[in-house]
């Protein structure tokens, strides 16, 4: 089995086998897992060496599974751009590369966000109307159902960029939750137009020509209350509240296991507690999400993520191909790009 | 008893009676309450008729309260400016003016918010280095010795603007919690200096040289965890972050709940259940707060506030005067304004 093809239905996932705190042997494990759900090739792209050892006890000829050698790894922290012109044949440049020379339908990384987005920038290039790469998704089960996109990626937005992330974020919606017209909102002070910061204002007019299911601005309340599919918002607001909300569950957890005490058994209040700690939490049953605005497939996940969190990741990345993601954010962002004189 | 000169140690309070949804009656019960408390002669600012029908049955000779007529009552929703225009008389302008006329030691309303502070920016200016009142206060229980400012008064602020927040939070600090040397936080999207957004990363440099007791950059994270007495923030994600926990709490006590039904007895329940969303919502104990940076005491509260909060608001207005507050915050304000060279 060559990277080149695979047979008809398999979807050829470049695996940055280095990237990650708990890389390679996490990595490699994971695409163990992920290619026993069927479907898929890993490629699993890092130090030759380091990887023959980790699958020495298998037989590779019989496993959907390729080792491409690599030189290097980004660590988190590192200036991306300096890195990668430092160290061209890291790990996660050669991963990407895999799937801009179509050996690979998609990219999975656990290593440093900065550094995907920016190899992600230059080989992939982003669609039609995206400046920069940004990510999205839900921020707690307690509102399962809504993206809030940008969370952290995108600092001092302009306004296109805003409609850019309302665009994705309905594809977005729509492809994982089944929802047919996802109500887009802005994020801001007050529900009435008008009310917000300058970018706010600005972004009102795009998105109101969009011809997206825009319903105006929500509030802080909203977002927890599910009142929208699409949360917009500046990747500082959508860190911010993210980081908040994880850590209610942390702190509410606490309090709960304590108050609990005097009425449960400890098990009961354990587990009570811990409900709330994942209702407060992202949602980590995906593993990780696609780098959004890309003109190829990269899911990018925790750096701190286990085996089962990588095969997550990599199984996301199948479903990604085969819903053709890309492909359909590409053609919305362009009947949109031609419909809003931005 | 005049409006004029009180007995020596009563503070007068010009009460907005027309402002907020129960107006005039909750205002005037409260007013009966707050001065059963002593130290407190209460000025009814409201529509005379109005006012002598919710007193008719006390005998106002013998209580330190005193009607002071004013015609009109600016609405919640209204412009707040050319409201003033058009009703130079209305009660928030009034009770203002007592306060300026040194016929009233502080002000107190449940009115619009607005109007309370474009009148009391005309009528009583704002204190040297801030160029508009602001609001914040604790936003939740979960960290109770921790002010958040600023909570939506002011968007897109200038970086001198979140250096006077850092002042006017350290002072707020300083007095409601007895903390000596307020720790004084940026909210950004990571701790180190130089992340965050263009606001931040300006903020940051004066901070830095005003002489708080400025420890850098915090996360949402470290909000919840009270990380910091002094959060400072545009009142855009203030705003945002205060009624996320809102939503939170309510979207909480209903999950606990149900979760809590097969365990404990309904009542328990409940009480574990309402005890989450006090936990995660504005602290009502107050009443109201300040407005800040203003030259004047003014007090505003919630427009919904029953007798109680508008005594407790009463009351705080009190502590307001007796504690110098408005001196403290002039005199640290003058103090970082001659060390920044904003």
């Amino acid at each position: 089995m060559t990277s080149e093809q695979a047979p008809a239905g398999m979807v050829r996932v470049a695996i940055d086998a280095m990237g990650g705190d708990n890389a390679p042997a996490a990595m490699v494990q994971g695409a163990l897992e992920a290619i026993a759900g069927g479907g898929i090739v890993a490629l699993l792209v890092g130090d030759q060496t380091a990887l023959e050892q980790q699958v020495a006890h298998l037989d590779l000829s019989k496993l959907p599974i390729k080792i491409i050698p690599s030189d290097g790894v980004i660590k988190e922290g590192e200036n991306p751009v300096s890195a990668l012109r430092e160290k061209p044949k890291a790990s996660i440049s050669v991963a990407t590369q895999l799937v801009k020379l179509g050996h690979a339908d998609a990219a999975v990384t656990m290593g440093s966000t900065g550094a995907a987005m920016a190899v992600s920038m230059f080989a992939l290039g982003t669609l039609e109307g995206v400046e920069r790469p940004s990510l999205g998704g839900p921020i707690f089960s307690i509102a399962p159902k809504t993206v809030v996109i940008d969370l952290g990626t995108n600092v001092d937005c302009r306004p296109a960029q805003l409609l850019s992330f309302g665009v994705i974020g309905s594809v977005l919606a729509n492809k994982l939750f089944d929802v047919e017209n996802p109500r887009v909102a802005l994020l801001s002070v007050g529900a009435e137009e008008g009310k917000g910061n300058r970018q706010v204002k600005e972004a009102y007019d795009l998105l109101k020509q969009s011809g997206l299911n825009f319903i105006g601005n929500i509030e802080g309340f909203d977002v927890v209350a599910g009142n929208a599919e699409v949360v917009v918002c500046d990747g500082f607001v959508g860190n911010i509240l993210m980081k908040f909300s994880e850590g209610m569950g942390v702190v509410l957890e606490g309090w709960l296991l304590q108050s609990l005490e005097a009425h449960l058994s400890e098990e009961a209040a354990a587990d009570v507690a811990r409900e709330i700690r994942s209702l407060t939490n992202v949602v980590e049953g995906a593993g990780g999400g696609p780098l959004l605005g890309v003109d190829g497939a990269v899911i990018v996940g925790h750096g701190r993520a286990q085996a089962t969190e990588v095969a997550k990741a990599i199984r996301m990345a199948k479903y990604v191909v085969d819903i053709g993601f890309v492909a359909s954010l590409k053609e919305e962002l362009k009947r949109v790009h031609e419909r809003v004189s931005a």
